[in-house]
């Protein structure tokens, strides 16, 4: 397949799960002409319990897939273990440019920090793989990561509205585990100015941390950081057209290994608009 | 492999994961004598999202490590998904006799109701395959299944004391999925008396159940139902020793096909004792 219309570049979008339609929220608002497909490998997830190997092979055909398939000419990949454990594998099978979201959310850290010190929160395999410490080590920021493993299913429960009793479990949640993450920050001698929200369920409960972290820490999403990261790199070759009305609405299309129907109830929360019909696509056990 | 010793014979229990060792702690109160083989099919969990050909697959895989490698003369399927999808499958593929966690639990609540309708609490996947309202149903009883997804996170979390500001969190959560399901009861016409944990990860919060439940309502923990109707067989088939000393202690051999760490972190809250060394098996892809 391929795109004759260099201003409305297609642009793949990658996660194993639908947590990565928030990158793909992100991206439309800054690019409303470009056409998006994504692809959440929801068959083979959690990418989290597996090997390096096993995930490389999942995500590389998944990018095969957006690329070859669906004629993407660059991939984001939302999605923070294939970000930290894949993205060689993932640039080796596929010839458009393609951008993680760790990179971003550590170059963004680094330009929001004055203290050099971060706080990252994330998922426990995006914690173990240490992907954001060595991405922030190499900005010269030192990093504290912390998983907190309960957000994704209160996320996906729904339960982020802050007025209710549910969001008031949230709201304990992430109290409970900010207070652990700053006492720890406390005891190895941190002055964090940064808290790197590095998964890409945690967008739905920005408003939770915001009233949460300490005076003086700035949040920055990784999610947004990604979203920001690519703009500027699909810009850079596909130059916008010139002013005037678009033409047509921006173009998503979405697909998924399985669990459509969840896909399909949930996903409109990450996106912020229906996500409409999914299509089952199958890559292989 | 064969065991000459009628007395002590080997019984192979297995889960998706770790939670079926809840099962394994109540076999072992009651079998003192006999011998364990645990497989958690750690590698390629969840089974709850995956189609029930796969996992019928992937459980019969596992059934014949048990039985085959492991010389397990009894099997006891510690896995709700497992027992709600694939316990044909699994009877097909060895010779000895194997029981699941459902059947048991319903029987258990069909003993201990008296107005024949019955509250039922999971996990998603195993709400959405209706084994338990299929089963209850069999007993000539009426079932509400309510899927509660924090509840397996909040155990692994270890946000289980009561006392704490973490099991303040839990009893929560569990408060408002009561009352929601409670709700719903009422909206129904039901007249629940018994409420059954019908996930392997749920004994731990039996104590948070236990203060939150109404007046009236009891609890059937299906995993202890499934140990005592597995006792039950067993016993029949191999008669216990005459009253004396055990010659040795219980003796369990734990096995896992990926996140050994993980197992032998978290396992022991669930066995109620050391899970011990966790060997890594491969079951293939």
């Amino acid at each position: 397949m391929s795109n004759p219309d260099v201003a409305s570049p297609i642009i793949g979008v990658f996660d194993s799960g639908f947590g990565g339609l928030t990158v793909l929220r992100a991206l439309k608002d800054r690019l409303p002409q470009a056409q998006f497909a994504f692809l959440g490998d929801t068959a083979r997830l959690p990418y989290g319990s597996k090997s390096r190997r096993t995930i490389s092979r999942y995500a590389a055909e998944s990018a095969r897939f957006l690329v070859n398939d669906q004629g993407a000419e660059f991939l984001v990949i939302a999605c923070n273990t294939a970000s930290a454990l894949a993205l060689d594998a993932i640039q080796d099978s596929v010839s458009v440019p393609v951008l993680g979201v760790i990179e971003p959310g550590a170059q963004a850290a680094s330009a929001a920090s004055q203290t050099r010190d971060v706080l990252v929160i994330a998922t426990d395999a995006t914690v173990q793989s240490h992907a954001y410490a060595a991405a922030c080590r190499a900005q010269g920021l030192r990093a504290l990561e912390k998983a907190c493993p309960l957000l994704v299913p209160l996320v996906e429960e729904g339960w982020i509205d802050r007025a209710s009793a549910t969001g008031a479990v949230t709201a304990e949640v992430i109290r409970i585990y900010l207070a652990e993450l700053t006492a720890e920050s406390t005891a190895q001698g941190f002055h964090p100015d940064v808290l790197v929200l590095g998964c890409t369920h945690y967008p739905l409960l920005r408003p939770f941390f915001e009233v949460a972290i300490p005076a003086g820490v700035r949040i920055i999403d990784s999610a947004q950081a990604a979203a920001e990261a690519a703009t500027r790199s699909i810009n850079d070759r596909h130059a916008p057209s010139a002013a005037g009305p678009l033409v047509r609405p921006t173009e998503i299309r979405c697909f998924a290994t399985d669990s459509v129907e969840k896909f399909e109830r949930l996903g409109s929360r990450f996106l912020g608009q229906p996500v409409g019909k999914v299509q089952l696509v199958d890559l292989g056990g």
